[in-house]
């Protein structure tokens, strides 16, 4: 391949990256595929930070392969679109989800994602954004919206006449308590912090909130103890530490469903008594993000129920800093970083030539 | 009350009961309610032995109230119908379910079951028995026939296109596999013992078998380290004893769903690790028994399809040696009491009279 024809191929991009799992991100150019015929290629606009990320960059699974560019929240602008694509035209707002089973795949074009200012992708890993969602506070749902909706559509919590638990305000319970309540059911918050009560009732608009007892502390909630035993349909626990899970499996109803939607190391495992399981048919199970449909159902229910992420925007080059208080969970829910307007690539710290 | 009236209010009847957490089965007069205008009452012909009923007479979930006459796989002849009865008339086949939940109730009439001459029953909780199946085969469809067919509709396990496990050839494995035959799935059986194999693919005709490694003996069987990992949809886990759950469910494609239809005690704590579950959104769940309307479909789907359970009949005066032996596992693959041609109602051995 002549150089002439190499950079006809390619488009100039600039991004963070982690080389290491010391997990800090680095201004980084690359390159990215020329817009083919079944691709959009998309100006950045925003890009959310989940806690996956976390794991991703520091490589906790032990599956990460570097560079990485994260990340996989990301609204923009379409800028080209190729001859075949008719989803798109210029112009268009438009999502992108890269999934967690391609983005940890061998260090193509995929590992590289959205704290970048352009993005190359085909058209159908894209999707439409409904107009009356704020740009920033839709990036969230693609990450955190579709692993919370999901499980609530696959295992059929989502029912109007149904009680359901969230275990958990971080970065998904927050969410999962704004969809359930738009399904209409009735939403439980449970949750280590007395402090968190206000959060759950006021600003959330949960109906009740249970408090797990991990210390004397006082104050004036249910705890698990005194919580009406056999109440719930389904209780999503959002919780990564180690935690017991047989007092949730007592607030269930037969048939009652937990999903756990984060969880603790490999090597850790969570103990788990199997007559109550038996008894009531209840179940155990997992759920993480969601298919190309159902996150398109979501973002349009999303528009129709005016459910959004309450998030905190940060400049690109705080994202270390934003990183290291996610690790502490100070954040109320989501960062999104404001890609557009403060991303300013940078030529003297070109990290990597890459290889095509 | 007069006597004369309380005779005319009740039924005599003969069976056998335990008094005490010992297990052992007396014999025992006692009576039943007069034929009610909605009930039916029934000559008993047969009567499976569950492994349930292990755990109920030894009072193993600490849920037994004494005096207990086992069981609920009642299989029997129609002789009263009420008035307003119109499912069954005299001569009439019928099989009683009595549910877990309701044998487990505060000892009246419903703790009195089918190791006995006679039975009073609501029609509601009688079901016909298909002409074409044997009354001794049948029984025990009742216990483990429904609780094998019931997690396979409920969770979809069910279709023809599906690769099944079944952990286990006790009691309810055989009838696991048959069921599962029988719905067109390919169905894997695994155990500990290299001996079973020929039973699982000879005589059981599942298309496979996995070997649980648990010492060094020499066998020709595919072990679960050697097993294709990700080719199962489900799995039924019959095994009671505590064993770890991660190597099942190392065996599932994405979405694999692991059905525990028995357990350890409730003291006995299972290890789980919640990562993989959330990775493929795999799920683990109990099931036991099933509804009135799954157990008449059960019934005509094991009809349509000549399901039944190999069964050792006993006489009634067995019964004990019968326990033990179920309790070793020394029996292919249920037991069921001849109840019609071997109960013998002994008058010197008057253990209780009922007051009602």
């Amino acid at each position: 391949m002549s150089e002439l024809q190499e950079q006809q191929s390619h488009q100039i991009a600039f991004g963070w990256a982690a080389t290491d799992s010391s997990g800090i991100l680095h201004p980084f150019h690359f390159t990215r595929r020329a817009n083919g015929e079944n691709d959009i290629t998309i100006k950045i606009l925003y890009c959310g930070i989940c806690h996956s990320d976390l794991h991703l960059i520091k490589n906790e699974f032990k599956i990460s392969s570097y560079l990485i560019v994260p990340r996989h929240e990301i609204v923009g602008v379409v800028t080209q679109v190729g001859s075949k694509v008719q989803k798109f035209k210029v112009g268009d707002k438009a999502e992108w989800e890269i999934h967690i089973s391609t983005i940890f795949d061998d260090g193509g074009d995929k590992n590289y994602g959205g704290f970048s200012d352009i993005l190359v992708v085909d058209q159908h890993f894209a999707f439409s954004i409904p107009e009356n969602l704020s740009a920033e506070g839709v990036a969230p749902l693609l990450g955190a919206g579709i692993t919370v909706f999901s499980p609530m559509k696959f295992y059929g919590l989502d029912k109007p006449a149904m009680h359901v638990g969230v275990v958990g305000l971080g970065g998904l319970g927050p969410l999962a308590v704004e969809f359930a309540k738009a399904f209409g059911m009735k939403v439980t918050v449970i949750s280590t912090s007395p402090g968190k009560k206000n959060e759950a009732i006021q600003h959330l608009e949960a109906d009740s909130f249970i408090l797990v007892m991990t210390s004397n502390m006082f104050c004036d909630c249910v705890t698990l103890e005194q919580a009406a035993m056999g109440t719930m349909d389904g209780i999503f626990d959002t919780v990564s530490p180690q935690h017991p899970l047989m007092p949730l499996l007592n607030l269930f109803k037969f048939n009652g469903k937990l999903t756990m939607l984060s969880g603790p190391g490999l090597e850790k495992q969570t103990e788990l008594s199997i007559m109550p399981l038996i008894f009531d048919r209840k179940m155990v199970a997992g759920s993480s993000a969601g298919g190309m449909t159902e996150t398109q159902e979501m973002l349009n229910f999303a528009a129709k129920q005016y459910v959004t992420a309450d998030v905190e925007v940060i400049s690109m080059d705080h994202v270390n800093k934003a990183m290291d208080r996610l690790a502490k969970g100070d954040v109320r829910y989501r960062f999104v970083v404001d890609i557009a307007n403060t991303i300013r690539p940078q030529n003297s710290h070109q990290l990597v030539k890459l290889e095509y």
